[in-house]
């Protein structure tokens, strides 16, 4: 296909995943930067900011003062829940795209922004999880419960991880959970001679947390049949791994006339 | 959910595929042997055969007959696509629904007897592979390329196995590409020092075979991006691995009015 | 290598073990059945017993007379302590070099042996473990944890399995607990937000154990350092595993003058 | 163990290895860092360079000024080999011991050295690898070599990355090589659809070659049996995992009296 230039604005774009965005716009042919939003530095350029990359794009404190001056087709925010909902708030007025990687808001905050840019016949996207392979992962593993449902979950983090198990395992047990018919895994006589030998149970399904020096992040989710074995893993190395979420949203903003909420309802 | 019982008859009950699945049918409470049906030992029980399992299901060498005289819901053939056809035609005639695992059905064929399903509001499944955790694998690997282009896939099988690669391998790269954006993957000026070490090609893709004692059946598909991994395995130690498979399509055939092609097409 | 036929007597050819023993034998071209012990069937031929090869070994209830009459060069016994311990002493008495999988010999009894079959300028090996992959990977963990000492064990067994965790996975623990300084692994601030999760601990190394169907018997040891991870795994996938340790204790007997106990001990 | 602080010099501390070795020595308590070698800025210290870890170790460009002037007990080289060779001779001369990380020193080289080491009743160590997982891996896999016969290799890179097969993979091969008997692996009558497809031949073994974005530098060996699979793996993620082996081999060159070539002759 052919991919039609996407013209650009950051919001936040000195924070660890702004900077990356910027390295990533950067780096795609289609992409381009046009301005960005921080909460000083209004009047410089991306290039004099210490650790960015070489972008001549100028840096607005106002974000209505941007849009008017800078045309913008999508808006890229990685700043806070408060400041996401005005920028937010600025898009909508100014015809922007938004594409907002802030967690924070609530289920009624997206509905009232939902009728608002269908109202305005434009889209949006905002996803607390832009790491794609782990949005794939989660999908995957609640699909496969439905045929497959004894299941273990292994996630292995650096041993500088303080709480077990992970966020992500969580969630991936609940989602499994939706769809999944109860059931009781293991030998009904089970028994642990150590302790916490069998992992940590969500639902009969057992969760088990690796802490070692070397890893990273990564999860594994193993689902046990009749002589077969179904195994679908995740690694994820560095923050790099969200652009490859970050890019396709922003792709996919321009072709949509809703608001999306969670980077697995755009995958289909 | 509440199983009536399903009395089911099988066609093939000696060869191995019959015979896991009568093993399956006698572990599975829902589901009753009614009778089978095979080319001999017409008037046996199925426990007078050396080797089957113990269970008391007449054995009819006409299926007709077999039909006339035993209440059955369901019948599953595992036979020849000759006998198989045969079989799908006595099974519409007395509104039995066949669950079909001999491949060797032409397009034209299907069209044929799912129209004349249809007309009978009854319903039908034909499946060439019932390893339901094989045939996840492809689905979730042709979904995940849409979004992680770059892939790699290992197989690895027993060392008795002549060729290479193996046809799942060349079936999951052939369901990729109908999806995948062409891409061709590596360094432009990438070089084998030593012959074949970047594995066979197709499409952009490396298939990798390793060949070993000690290994059964097994399928890993890699896709790659920045800065993470997704991983799908696929582990098959015996043939019971299909009958998780089977018996999903048992359950699924009394519940739908068509014919279906595929295991891949009644998971949803 | 050239190899000279090695004359072989199975005491307990009928168990699992001798069975299979029986069947590595006759697929092993320098081996050879001479005889079988058994505590029936004596003056029949193993190939009258249903279900073992078609061998045309005599088999006896009494050793001494089977040694009187048929030249053998090793006795390989799968029975029990008791009768392994009055085989030992037959096959000193006829100059048989035996290798025995029995457990039940105290340390007591292995001196007692040892000195007397270094008398004869015998040689003779006792091993409860014949899985020589699962004797390596315990061995490479023990090597290993001296340089990497955070350790972290999976293990992952059918859910038949009623205990966790597994003995192999105890027993690698104690190993390398015999040559890793202590350390306490994680974070000081650790936490387990669902019990288990962090798994059984053992001087501070932490083992998972997973059961699923479709699982047989699998070990994983995880070495994780600064910036990477070392992974020792071994699948094992049913007896037949235990063959190679058993034909390559049959090979190493001939050579030695001493009793060894404990294939890792014939392993340099 | 009681650790005695040890003193270390550093040549070539702005190089990539160098700059992880201060790192590194920042982090050891028992390590201490008291000048470094460069070939210029003569007269600063270490926290007056740019990227440098704050530490005030003086710098200088003659490292026998260097010697004369403060008190080290190992030399840290991780210059190029004419340096390394010069700076051998100066710490041969002062008695200082040397751990040398340049390649590019020849078997007489290493020879010569060597007696006149001894002869100090001095110690030191050269190796090219500092990888201690990556030498534990080849360590291993020659010794399962003997007993598990069956072996292929996959190597698994980034993209970026233009020859297959690593050189890593080559070695191990190598190594393996020179302990195991030589045997055809796979089918007699084994055929590639796809060529390539069972990848690269090494004396009977074969090595598969992964190149994918998200991948950095992995390396698995599998060894197949009867029934049983033994697999090694390795995986590097960053230039941190030298540090493990530089730091090992920091504490032993103070225990030796010879020069040892190659981290694996350190490892007992």
């Amino acid at each position: 296909m052919e991919n039609k230039t996407i013209r650009i604005t950051v919001a936040g774009p000195r924070g660890k995943m702004g900077a990356e965005t910027l390295q990533m716009i950067s780096e795609t042919p289609h992409f381009e930067l046009v301005a960005a939003i921080d909460n000083k530095n209004d009047g410089l350029v991306i290039s004099d900011i210490n650790g960015l990359p070489d972008l001549n794009a100028p840096i607005y404190t106002d974000i209505e003062q941007c849009f008017s001056n800078v045309g913008t087709d999508v808006l890229i925010d990685f700043t806070h829940p408060e400041a996401g909902k005005a920028h937010f708030e600025a898009a909508l007025a100014y015809g922007v795209r938004p594409v907002i990687g802030t967690s924070g808001f609530t289920n009624d905050d997206v509905k009232g922004f939902r009728s608002r840019i269908e109202e305005k016949g434009s889209g949006g996207i905002i996803a607390p999880n832009f790491a794609i392979g782990a949005v794939l992962l989660m999908k995957f593993s609640q699909f496969a419960s439905k045929y497959l449902p004894d299941i273990e979950i292994i996630e292995q983090h650096h041993d500088q991880k303080k709480d077990a198990p992970s966020g992500t395992a969580v969630k991936t047990a609940e989602l499994i959970q939706e769809v999944r018919q109860m059931k009781q895994q293991g030998h009904p006589d089970e028994q642990e001679t150590i302790q916490g030998a069998r992992g940590a149970e969500m639902n009969g399904i057992r969760i088990h947390s690796v802490r070692l020096p070397g890893l990273v992040a990564h999860q594994e989710v193993i689902f046990g049949g009749e002589g077969e074995l179904l195994t679908l893993r995740h690694d994820s190395m560095n923050r790099k791994s969200f652009m490859t979420g970050v890019r396709y949203a922003v792709d996919t903003v321009m072709t949509i006339d809703t608001l999306v909420y969670g980077l697995e309802n755009i995958l289909d």
